[in-house]
């Protein structure tokens, strides 16, 4: 890990920015799990400031007193080596600490680090400004987490209050254009410079067939077919497990749609809205981008064909109605755009050859996730500004769909 | 039902106690729903309102303008009849409406039946005077359950904090003396004046065989007799159902307590103290109570020996020692005297010889409950003053162990 | 207990008779447990055997020797005072002990049982003579057993065989008539002579309003209206458990009910057949029953009451088109009959006043089953001849429909 | 497909294999059905016949004329392109059809198949053939099947009877040696000649890093130190979900060990057995390989890395005491050697670069299952002779244990 200067800047702007998220709120809203998945708003807040406590503070700040003993059960989410942890369905009683005291619980810590590293003459070593730099990035997850569970929340609220404003997407979509590579060996994984994830290392050679990859995301508009053509009721589109789960959870559309009479409705941070057929199609698991793709006779990507990509020149001429714009590419413009989405890979998320895990604690953070998720690529209109990478690898269980996730195709070889 | 003088007064007075009763609480605190059985407080505070607004207002209030169209699905607890209910376990999800607008619907509620009262010349009819009434025992209930909730819902914070203060018994127990009654025909059920819920009527005849009943309830001290003698390990003690239940839940000691080293401690509204051996046993399950009774060789009363037991002279002449005291029959003492508790009956909950639900949907508010449920009489120190009588027939699944209830042993016939 | 003269021959028919409910079966149906109420066949024939085995015997044959030490694990149903027994969902992995040995460890027992009898001089002491012939009684309670999860066994193949033949009801079912007691002081429970089981002892006094019951059972058509006329579906009909329990099994008929176009059709022992309306309804549950009895305006009867019908003289004068046939009034007719039924009351199954359960392990017979359970009272086509008394308590859990269970009314205080 | 002469004569021969393996078995076993994964042996016996009827005979042979039209219900495992199929955990119920039907149905099968091979003049058209090929494999995979299913149903049993002999290894195991391979592109798959399975399909290239691969299997006495060791108790040593899996079912030892006083001993098929610590480790989930290769500090091999060892020369020069013997390279040798099992890889089960899945029903054979499993490459003491290849792809959900699978160590990149 290398560090950017302005780092004590960056995060005291990122603390504010998850009290910004927190702003829609009202107090009672804090307190709601509305899902195993999801944690109250309240949670993340101490979650988060645990964090920095337990592995800049308690670590590298000479006779810091913890703020509260109690805290490092209730706010560890399951680091195994810092010692006992709350069970995630546990999250809901926790009316105490109430949320004032986890204010003060912010600043407190906050105001220890800025004496860390305003308090004392020398710069601060590199190891810690690493650790600090983590708890940035690993805060910024928590706010993308932030915004997905008050959907969710706020989603079983019998109003359905909004939340948040959201930008339009006007007009229609752009025309789908399949974007060739040639394939062959193809490095994957982070460079040697910034901020990365250990997962994201070592940066590794794969073998590429050609393929071709979609220039933009699946709409609601497309899904909407596949959903009038009885996709949903055709077994042979499905996998096995996504067959069972649709069935048994009577899944006929998308996370947070609905119909009434003839027309879909989903939900957004502005309440339930008509659904507009040419923003992304997006909240569907796994199985339903899987399925999609395989009822248009396309498939998802790898992921390191989806980061092999992002990353090229395309090995094909470009065409005039060439509309190639992948978020992640300019992320100050991709938060402007509506309805972004994580895109599923169809890898399983595996440890890269020759990965090795953080040292102590920290290497709970993404290697022991290594089993039963997928990969997913890119980013959505959750993620904060300037937290995405070409190389980041985000992941969740195939089943899951309350992040922001769509479909990006897939074809070849053969079809390149 | 007749109603009694005041009853608008009493109205206001039960309305301002149930805020009292959460006085204790932090505001995190009315949003948390520890269990299944429970309830969130705020929701209390909604649904006791609902009950005036759905069976006064709405119905003999004329130009009535309901508070909110969406609280009557959210605050209507079980009357089908009435209309869709949020189903129990969603109660944990109502972040909205917020507290402070619940407290305005309280407020709101509460003007329009003073308006009612007060608003106009002439006296109320006797019905609606009837339908306040059952309003506010209504309310009373939901009192004690505040409590009961309050209760569980701390003992899940992994603070334990305290919610109140509990008078302190202080010396011995009294001797615990078995009176006897020597049956026949006897009558229970509600008498003709004063009011009374359905299920306690009609008054009618039942044969008892001679029995004696103690005089006090058993105790913390001697319920540890049981537990030291292994009673939560014989299998001859239990009924099949509780040793499973036992078994299955890891039951070793009453809900509340927790052993720490060779003490035991139990959860109070002053937090976690040290069991007091002289205080009566409460927070036990049916099986419990009937596990204990079978252990010292004696059993549970039925509800019919227990209603005459408080209704009759003893058939015995009174001994020097005589202890007599029984909580209900002197409802100013016995709120005075801390942990006492309702008291199981080995009766299942079922309805009296031509009993005859309410009409319309409150018809809904106990008839359907006569299934798989158990009596329990008598009341408890979080039971509101006034609002117990010997007649009355609480219930509860012999599983439950959140409501205060405890044991009072009950022989014969052939030991009087 | 007072024994009958010939109790050998008793035991040797009751043993032939169990081997000749079996003889419908294939030999692959004497594994199969469909459900966890069930129990697979062999396992009965080894159950009933283990039953004189252990209580006979081990206890009191001299110098008798176990016929395989591991059979009392197996075929314990549930005495924790005889030792460890299989949890009874793992009946249906008992491919060993095979049929055959099972076969032989029943000829075994009985070579043994008849030794005790005839192998010696002098009569068998009474209490041998009454543990054979609760033996004998245990084995009739499993005789039913038996025909019930056969039954449910087939009922679950693909193929749904027949496994016996029934007599049919022919022509109308006679008119239902209303049958008057004046009610007062009644005597109810076992007299001094003749076997009994101990929960229905003693016989004891009970106060009786007036009331009447029906002169025969709910036919099937008379289900079908209530069918018809949303019975299912009105909340307003039905115990707030029952309601629960059909939405969330989605229960809309009698079990082994099923609608094919505008037909019912119910599975016989001669395989699916159309419904006859006229034979009384069965398999229903008590929810089932007792929402039935509220629809039409009646109640079901107390077991007090249906006990002081069927040994009473009605106080009513009989009428001409009285058709009072209360089955187990003649039992050498009642196996005549098709489809007769238990009787659902709307007691719970709990101990008479001075109830004693037997001594030792055969105190759980009966005693710790006292919970949650309702008493159905009268026999069913399926119970051994002889094996019935008007004071014999059946009981099963409400939600329970395998058993042979019907409905018959009852009404009053206040209709007689 | 490529088919070998002399088909018919393997089909028979297959077939014949099929139920000398079921010899063993006592009558009531064939009903048996011990966890959800298992099927009744008595299934298999129809589920393989099935196939042959259903794609080989219903589509190829004219005027075939169906042995029972409920059968395609019943033997149906998962195909939903031929229609319904009886939900798994219901296949215990099937006492009918009885096995002598069974057996009655694969003779019936057997004798048409022989018809269409002798029967007429001329070949039988390849793609005939390649059906039959295809039911052979079939028929294999549950021969396997078979004995796993066999060994974990009376592993249920008390009796815990043996249900065949096994060869034991005698003397000590072989000492481990490392195997060096220096990586670049490699191709895995199929060839082009001979069965294969669609999933193994097409031979495509792949990017390898040096790697170094155990010469042979972890064994038990190995194993032991790891639970010696604490292994078990241990979270850093554990994927999150295996962590929670060890832990919610209680696992200590791989499946089929228990401990007696001090010594381990497990389930064969000849009955409990002393273990010995010179075997393979088996019975293990993909958890605890993968736990145990962490603790050792290495890892599992890829799929690619595993065909890659097994189907090239080392890069490393041999030294003396080599001992290089992998189970699939001689399959004519392995099956003498006791106690050896698949081999768990680090590879989740996921389509190769331009997989095709057979067209029709017979698609549903492989490619609905890549979700959710791991693959484990090799073969074990239960796979049928000739049925194994170096490209052959097994797969498990990673939590299962009930197939013979053991643990393959590998290292590198940095470690050849």
């Amino acid at each position: 890990m290398k560090t950017s200067p302005g780092i004590y800047e960056r995060f005291m702007e990122t603390r504010k920015r998850t009290l910004e998220i927190c702003s829609a709120l009202e107090r009672d809203d804090y307190m709601v799990q509305a899902t195993e998945e999801t944690s109250p708003p309240k949670w993340h807040l101490g979650h988060t400031t645990w964090f920095f406590e337990t592995f800049v503070l308690k670590k590298h700040l000479k006779g810091y007193k913890e703020f509260n003993e109690k805290f490092s059960d209730i706010f560890n989410s399951y680091y195994n080596a810092v010692g006992y942890f709350l069970p995630k369905p546990g999250r809901m009683l926790l009316s105490r600490p109430s949320l004032d005291l986890i204010l003060q619980y912010r600043l407190y810590v906050e105001s220890k680090i800025e004496a860390m590293f305003h308090g004392k003459q020398g710069a601060i070593p590199q190891n810690i400004q690493d650790l600090v730099l983590l708890g940035i990035n690993h805060e910024e997850q928590h706010q993308e987490l932030l915004v997905m569970d008050i959907k969710e929340n706020l989603f079983h609220s019998p109003f359905r209050p909004s939340f948040g404003s959201q930008q339009k997407q006007t007009g229609k979509a752009v025309k789908l254009e399949w974007i060739g590579f040639k394939g062959g060996i193809s490095s994957v994984g982070a460079a040697d410079s910034g901020f990365s994830f250990d997962n994201e290392n070592p940066r590794h050679k794969t073998y590429l067939y050609p393929y071709s990859i979609a220039s933009r995301l699946v709409t609601n508009g497309e899904f909407l077919e596949f959903i009038n053509d009885g996709g949903y009721e055709d077994p042979a589109l499905w996998l096995s497990e996504g067959w069972s789960l649709i069935n048994r959870e009577k899944w006929k559309m998308p996370h947070y749609w609905e119909k009434h009479g003839n027309g879909y409705y989903c939900f957004t941070p502005e309440g339930m809205k008509r659904l507009n057929p040419e923003e992304p199609v997006c909240h569907v698991s796994y199985y339903e981008a899987d399925a999609y793709a395989r009822w248009i006779g396309n498939r998802l990507p790898t992921e390191e064909e989806w980061e092999n990509a992002f990353s090229s020149k395309p090995a094909m001429p470009e065409r005039k109605e060439y509309a190639w714009h992948p978020s992640v590419q300019a992320s100050s413009d991709k938060l402007q755009g509506p309805g972004e989405c994580w895109e599923w890979t169809s890898s399983a998320y595996h440890p890269y050859p020759g990965f090795k895990p953080l040292s102590g604690a920290l290497g709970e953070y993404n290697g022991k996730f290594m089993s039963q998720q997928m990969v997913l690529r890119g980013d959505s209109a959750a993620t904060p500004p300037g937290h995405s990478r070409i190389t980041y690898r985000n992941f969740y269980h195939p089943e899951s769909r309350w992040q922001f996730a769509g479909i990006r195709l897939c074809r070849g070889p053969g079809h390149v």
